[in-house]
Parts: C-alpha cells; structure tokens; sequence
C-alpha cells in the first residue's frame, strides 16, 4: 500500500503548490481578496487549481478503491500518470487555456480506468455475494 | 461493503457527468477558458457543479465511516439517496434557479443523517474507551 | 481511531456550517443564484467556504493516512488545530480579508505536519520492503 500513500501524498502537495502558485499570481496581479477575476493569467493559475480540485476528489477514492481489486502497485502507477498529466495541464492552460484538452486527457484517462476497475469490482462482488 | 463502494463509483460518475455537461454548456455559449461566467445558464450549470463537489466532499467520509457502525448497506442507501437528490437539483437548478431547494434537501438531509451516525458512534467509541 | 472520526465529523460540520453562513448571506445581501459575486461580504464569506473546501480536501486523507504511521490520538490532535484555525480564518476574512494570514497559517501548518509524517512514512515502508 506504501506506493498508493506515496502518490497520494504527491498528488496532494502538488495542489497544495497550485494553491501557492494562486497566491503568487494572486500577489503580481494585484487581485485582492476576496476577488478571483480581473486579469486572465491570474484566472487561468486559478482555473488550474480549481479542475485539479475536482478531478483530486474523484482520484483519491477511485485509486484507494481499486487497492482492494487490483494489486496496489498498479493502483498506484495510474495515480502516477495523473500526477503527470496535472503538470502538462497547468504548463499548457497557464500558455494557452484553449490547448488544455491534452492535459486534461492525461488525467481524466488515468481515472476513468480506475472507475472502472472499481465499478468492475463491485459489481462482481455484489453479483458472488 | 460493496454496496458502499457502488455507490461510491457512481456518485464519482455522476459528479465526472456534471463536469461534462459543465463543458457542454461552455461550447454551447460561448463562454472561453479561464472565464466562469457571461451566460445564466452556463452559470447554472458550473454552479451544480460546484454545489455537488461540496457535498461530494461530505457525502464520501461520512457514508465510509457510517459502515464502522451501522450495516453498510444501510450507509449505501443514504448514499443512494444522495443519488437521486443530486438530479433532481441538476434538473430543477438548470430550470429556474430559486426551485432548487427541493433537491438540495433530499441530498443534505442523507448526509445530514450519516454524519450523525458518525457523531454518535464515534462519541460512544470514545466514553466505552 | 475514535479521536480522528470526531475531528473528521467536527471538520465536515465545520464545512456545512461554512455553507450556511454562504446562504445566509446570499439571502442577506440579495445576491441571486448563480451569481457568486455582486457584494464584498457575501463574496468574503463565500471564498472562506472555498478555501475550507481546498483545505479539507488534503487534511482528510492527511489526518486518515498518518494514523498508520503515529498514533490515531496525535493525529487528531493535528486536526483540532486546523479546526480551531479555520474559525480564525473565518473571523478575520470576513473582518478583513487581508488580515486572513494568520488563520491561514493555523490550518495549513497542521496539515503540512500530517503530510511530512505520510511521507516520511510512506518512503520509510517502500525502503524497507
């Protein structure tokens, strides 16, 4: 299990450093709290922040789920390349918002196949009682 | 616990599809990243969004640590409450806005219960020692 | 593990409460759904309600993984910390929006504290085998 909590930590201290890149952009901007608008880039720093937010909350109990279906290492390696694809997406969005899609393929894939690896699961042990 | 972790799966699913429709709406009107806002009924919908990420966020522990005292199929169908609670805001948000207690309800009030269930159960576990 | 399921309960309510005072303030200041922005106040209690939202989404797993690594009672007590900072938070945002550091802090520094154990522990378990 000690891969799946390693991943999880990084994935976690990766959102934890797109929080500070906010507050970065936040501070050059000059966009003052409780504003999160006035200046593109600052919005697309904050953009980033907020989709990790919601894909991170899917990823968290799809890969801890799948632990109990498939061995944990494998779990873990999909969290790996989410925590890849989280890195192409923000370098990607903060250039050019519209050429975000790659980014966020390579890390909604990752979880997709951890959903079903879940749904799989469940399913089956529902059906063998 | 496989009911728990269906349902699980499936509110993740659910919560993936309002981010679909999230970006459908996005294409649809013409609102271009990082903007968030610029058209009612794009709002509408990235507020669903949204608005079911907060629950989310409460509905996963407090349904997981329900199934530490009290039968988890029990806790499962909270949580399938939840569900149903969830598209009926969805359907009645999109439509008008101030009608969307009515969901808002069915999905807090499950939530609601189960963290009593934790409350109580946690408190007990604490005075037995 | 009684301690961490209060303190899980504690922050979740903690949240929900954060979302009621978003509401009441909605009511209070006129601002419609789904506008989130329109009134300084109603936008200082709603990106209070965000931040906690971004915050709890790491310490929960932070709290539930360190467990395996020190004992259940001083990783909950980790977690009181955070709770108690994000009231600070709360009051001085809402006071003041720049004055938000200090409770800031408050929560953060528990949950970097959590992280380093799961690291350390993490790394610790895949050395050894």
């Amino acid at each position: 299990m000690a891969w799946v909590e390693l991943i999880t930590v990084l994935a976690l201290l990766q959102f934890i450093y797109l929080g500070v890149l906010v507050g970065q952009a936040r501070e050059r901007y000059g966009i003052k709290a409780p504003a999160t608008t006035g200046n593109e880039i600052f919005e697309r720093y904050f953009r980033v922040q907020m989709n990790t937010l919601e894909q991170l909350v899917v990823l968290l109990p799809a890969m801890w789920m799948a632990t109990a279906f498939v061995a944990p290492p494998w779990a873990a390696l999909l969290g790996l390349i989410y925590l890849i694809g989280r890195f192409v997406y923000l370098r990607a969005y903060v250039a050019e918002p519209s050429k975000r899609s790659a980014g966020f393929g390579i890390t909604a894939l990752p979880i997709l196949v951890l959903l079903l690896i879940d749904l799989v699961g469940a399913v089956i042990r529902l059906i063998r009682g």
